[in-house]
């Protein structure tokens, strides 16, 4: 089975942002399965996603603050200017974190760890909303 | 043909870890597929997965003095204290190399480099066994 | 269905190359699909694939302007020297960019945004030509 469907995630802040349940939700073909694989792909080059601690909103905090430091800017080899400061460091924390994840599904359900979540991830100051491809495969449970 | 299995790895010592046999000899379903795709996902927010060198073990000791400068303990910006020293900075390596792997299968064997393996990326001090979820899926030799 | 193919990437000088041209354009195989999935796997621990900024050059090079500083060459650190200063940074940086991409394929065409492009990530000064293993799979046109 191959399923596929653009979803518009509503605009956020600058930072990091659990999406699971925002997705989760409208993907009820999920339960159809037994086992298979759903991927997630953002079709931009200034926010990305991720895969990291869904319980404590200050690990979220402290991406956002470690990302900053670790990718400034304003540096002075940048040449990328043109679209704002936060442009150039949205567009290389987007490839360090990465533009898609890809997740089990087992039993009809993401088979993620219990502190597992989807991170947005909003490099930008006014990312506005932005659309991921989502796209699910396996094999039904009527199927098996 | 879909396969999907949890595989417990054995604890392993802060660091980085070759498992691509500890891995592979637990799936003989690989022989099966002409060709297909492997997908390894860990179920944890401290450790993660990446594919590197596999011959000379400095580079694996090298990533490790590595990550532990470019994502140091003990930060002022960090909030998240609460589980150890170690525990955000495991948060941020896992994002940065990845919960998951997908490498290709080619007659029945992982179509990587001859100088490619999957590494285990163990961030915290005292992390445990680590659980992944390998899927499995493809053309079977027979089908084709 | 399933498809799958290396491609030789012609050698290019150490940086940040656009690629989809030089892939699609071997990839004719794309067309016949409604929906599915495109994974380029690189089988080199040098040199990385990612995603990014199709469109300004400026970027390509800022990228590796960025990764030059943030993964130096010479750390006194390092302890895997054999192969050349760019040598170990080439390794770092594959791990952190990625060693895949995996694309949504919708009606035909890469789903990707339309300011997004495949990148070769070049890390070594000489690495030559690099070799890439390109997996489609999906449902086809007709079997809908």
């Amino acid at each position: 089975m191959w399923y596929q469907k653009e979803i518009r995630l509503n605009p956020k802040a600058r930072g990091f942002h659990l999406v699971t349940d925002e997705l989760v939700c409208q993907l009820p073909e999920l339960k159809a399965l037994s086992l298979g694989l759903m991927q997630v792909f953002i079709k931009h080059t200034s926010a990305s996603l991720t895969i990291n601690e869904n319980a404590d909103p200050t690990v979220r905090g402290d991406f956002e603050r470690f990302f900053n430091h670790a990718v400034p800017e304003n540096e002075p080899c940048y040449q990328h200017l043109d679209e704002g400061s936060d442009d150039m460091p949205a567009h290389l924390k987007s490839s360090i974190l990465g533009s898609s994840v890809t997740i089990p599904i087992t039993n009809g359900r993401l088979n993620m760890g219990i502190w597992q979540g989807i991170y947005l991830c909003e490099h930008r100051n006014h990312g506005g909303a932005r659309t991921v491809v989502v796209t699910i495969q396996g094999e039904t449970k009527s199927s098996n």
